[in-house]
């Protein structure tokens, strides 16, 4: 057994990840409700968004492509940034590779914020926030980019669970879309030759 | 009296205004619902900017500062293009120069869509045509600023007339937009010197 788990109370050993999480980040000195990244997200926020991921993932197809619709809506000029809608001759809706895209897109967004209490961090594969982070630089996304495709995944999702919607679901959301695209952020760069 | 408005049909100086450009326009070889850009904006698309704008105009104020709201609401890092909003130390809804700015935005931009079709193009007074394209252009304002800004605007009037919201007065109103931004951008450009 790790001699540094040997050294915490009894508890640790018996209790769940996350509590285990709690008690390392106490011998670390990080506040209790702050991941690894000494970032804020609560128990409360991670049941806001677990919640609303539950009753929305059945129908994450439907609800990625609106989510997908609502960015270009806004800003149609992002289309640019997606070789398959650059090059296509069909109307947007039609594009054979949008939904799938977007779906994949949707899921990752929300399974990283349904993940992010329980592992400390943003959790997509260390691949693909690499991949992730080089795809955004060479596309050239900008900083507004991000902040349209968070107000449009913000909108989708209260307009999928208005039943349950609320400020703090909206700010647990907010949440946990400001530190993946953080992550993303911090792969930003050319790629290592 | 002008040679060439004598060698119209007699209707031309007995009819209103909007006639007269459109048998010009029709001398001139322009489709008659399309003004001297050769953009079009018909009578249907005046009639409702006309209806809308008479039941917005009495709440210019509150409706501005909705419309500013939500434009910052969609990209925050906007603020950052206004002088007064970026060295203050308020929060946005008390900056004690939003309202004014905004309502000024609303009311200018909804002028120029309600005098459109009559003036045959867009109207706002050529030095303020000028210098709005040199400020929008000394402050970096992007395509996705003008965007967002689009969709803000086309938000806040469909809350603020619901009842009369329609498609074809979505379309009206962007149309307008659209035609204000050409003018806008065809000014941006540095000062000469």
């Amino acid at each position: 057994m790790n001699p540094t788990i040997k050294a915490l109370p009894k508890q640790a050993t018996t209790s769940t990840t996350s509590t285990a999480i709690t008690i390392l980040n106490k011998y670390l000195s990080i506040p209790h409700n702050m991941n690894s990244m000494g970032k804020c997200f609560t128990e409360e926020q991670e049941a806001l968004v677990v919640k609303s991921w539950n009753a929305m993932k059945k129908n994450s197809g439907e609800l990625g492509l609106k989510f997908f619709l609502k960015i270009f809506e806004i800003a149609p000029s992002a289309q640019k940034l997606f070789s398959f809608l650059r090059d296509s001759t069909v109307p947007l809706e039609q594009n054979p590779k949008l939904k799938p895209h977007a779906t994949s897109v949707f899921v990752m967004t929300c399974d990283s914020a349904v993940q992010l209490r329980k592992a400390g961090k943003v959790t997509v594969r260390e691949s693909t926030l690499k991949k992730l982070g080089a795809t955004h630089f060479r596309t050239g996304v900008a900083n507004e980019h991000f902040e349209v495709t968070k107000f449009a995944l913000l909108e989708t999702i209260k307009e999928a669970v208005p039943e349950m919607w609320s400020p703090e679901m909206k700010n647990a959301w907010a949440e946990a879309y400001d530190q993946l695209v953080d992550a993303i952020k911090s792969e930003m760069k050319p790629p290592s030759s």
